[in-house]
């Protein structure tokens, strides 16, 4: 028998309130129900605490933002260990004054702070004006040592750079993790949006097969207003999911619904399917020096 | 109205006879074929002149390579000129004694030839012992100019690596092809086998997202023998497909029945595209380092 290392991972695909409090309650509740079905893994959506505020540029917004040291820790950190669960959480990050980060926040399942991860590339989209919001990461991708692993956790627009997944695999990350928060523009037709999610999919898919790691995407879902009125608001589409080394799906949520569960990965079938589909082996290192080029002209 | 650059490409997924002659003139019909229906692009798959030797080590093989400037070109660049269509051919090159490599030709137009590619990342696999036959690429990731465009030309094994992607697109590449030999152990699980065959389409689906171009994959079809008896031999699944720079999926051949077919490209949705998904904008090549690592340990 092929050895096996089973890490019972849960997902929270929720909607959000204007009341931190609120949201607070329904992520510790969550954490809760999941880890008494067994799990020993949480992955919460990005920004969990509240709405998605980056809709607007709005000074306002900054008071949103905490010491990942302070009481966003206290209360996460106690949940993990309460819970005896290694949890991964999303913080608006208050570093010093004007200066703010999207990052992510591991707790291990004593309720030991595991790591931090600075998401590396902001997005600046209609509706997404993150890039007034979150300086750049500066930490690198850097997997974060857990009890039950390596975790190569990254941050929502993360998904879609091959780079960022590769680096976090080179550097010995176990399985690739997603907070996220996507939606559609409601304006938007019907088939843009089936290919906007089936892409967003893809993409992440692609990352577990290229690098034989699983990979655990966690996204917002329901509809969320813009105060502004500039645009329709976003429609996020949860469709959360957990796949397999080869790209195999282990769990699909709804784009239609709130969704909690669990997902059996097992870490060891990355050995495996390393040794069938060996890319590690045969990338061009010598030949790769164009990726760090803006463009080549 | 949004302008529009429709390129009408052909795709080629055809068996195999051990007759060089055969296979080239069923590949010449079928240029003909194409040209007749609109094609200005014709795509063949990757070795199309002869039985996919790779699935044993035996210099008598060596037989089977040619000088690309010699016959292979002349025919070819023949077929491009009559029918007036570019051609990405596959050729096995003997490029000096005891030196080959796995090498696509474009053709333009005219039949003069645009370019050439040597596959950059071989494989080696029980029943693909390409590290036998084929020296590495030596000619790095770049796009081939041709009359209807900068062609991203990579072949088969390279098609798992987001790098070789990547650098195609940022040295301006167009599109992507990928002329491919890829099949079924008859052994494997049908669950197994779809599992591959998914992964496969889905990295290069995941090629057309991250960098927001089209992609052309062109695989071999049915079942060919492995002459040494030591494994049951490859059926190769055929589903060759073109993808858009959403990673929409514009043409699917099936994976059970050889297939010609057109698809429409729209070579200026590209630009629309990336201006959607700005990808190019925000990479950190700052923090790309670690790419160039073989591992980081």
């Amino acid at each position: 028998m092929r050895p096996t290392k089973i890490l019972k991972t849960g997902i929270v695909q929720h909607t959000f309130s204007p009341e931190i409090e609120v949201n607070r309650n329904r992520n510790i509740a969550a954490i809760e129900r999941l880890a008494d079905e067994g799990a020993q893994l949480v992955v919460l959506s990005e920004l969990h605490d509240s709405l998605y505020f980056c809709q607007t540029e709005d000074v306002a917004n900054f008071e949103l933002a905490c010491r990942p040291e302070e009481e966003f820790t206290e209360i996460y950190s106690q949940a993990a260990a309460d819970n005896k669960v290694v949890i991964v959480a999303s913080a608006f990050e208050r570093r010093a004054p004007g200066l703010y980060h999207n990052t992510a926040l591991v707790f291990d399942s004593d309720g030991s702070t595991a790591g931090k991860y600075r998401k590396m590339h902001i997005p600046d989209d209609p509706g997404f004006y993150e890039k007034f919001y979150f300086a750049p990461g500066d930490l690198g991708f850097r997997p974060i040592d857990t009890s039950i692993g390596k975790l190569g956790v990254l941050v929502c627009w993360d998904q879609w750079y091959p780079e960022a997944a590769r680096i976090m695999a080179l550097r010995g990350a176990e399985m690739l993790i997603y907070p996220t928060a996507i939606g559609w523009n409601p304006d938007d037709t019907p088939e843009e949006k089936a290919r906007q999610r089936e892409a967003w999919i893809t993409i992440q898919r692609s990352h577990a097969v290229a690098n034989g790691v699983s990979v655990v995407s966690v996204n917002r879902f329901g509809f969320e207003d813009d105060p502004s009125g500039q645009t329709s608001g976003i429609d996020f589409w949860g469709s959360s999911f957990v796949a397999g080394p080869q790209g195999e799906m282990l769990l699909t949520a709804p784009d239609d619904a709130p969704f909690e569960g669990v997902a059996d990965i097992d870490l060891e079938r990355t050995q495996e399917v390393r040794h069938w589909w060996p890319y590690l082996r045969d990338r061009r290192i010598d030949a790769y020096g164009d990726l760090l080029h803006r463009f080549i002209d």
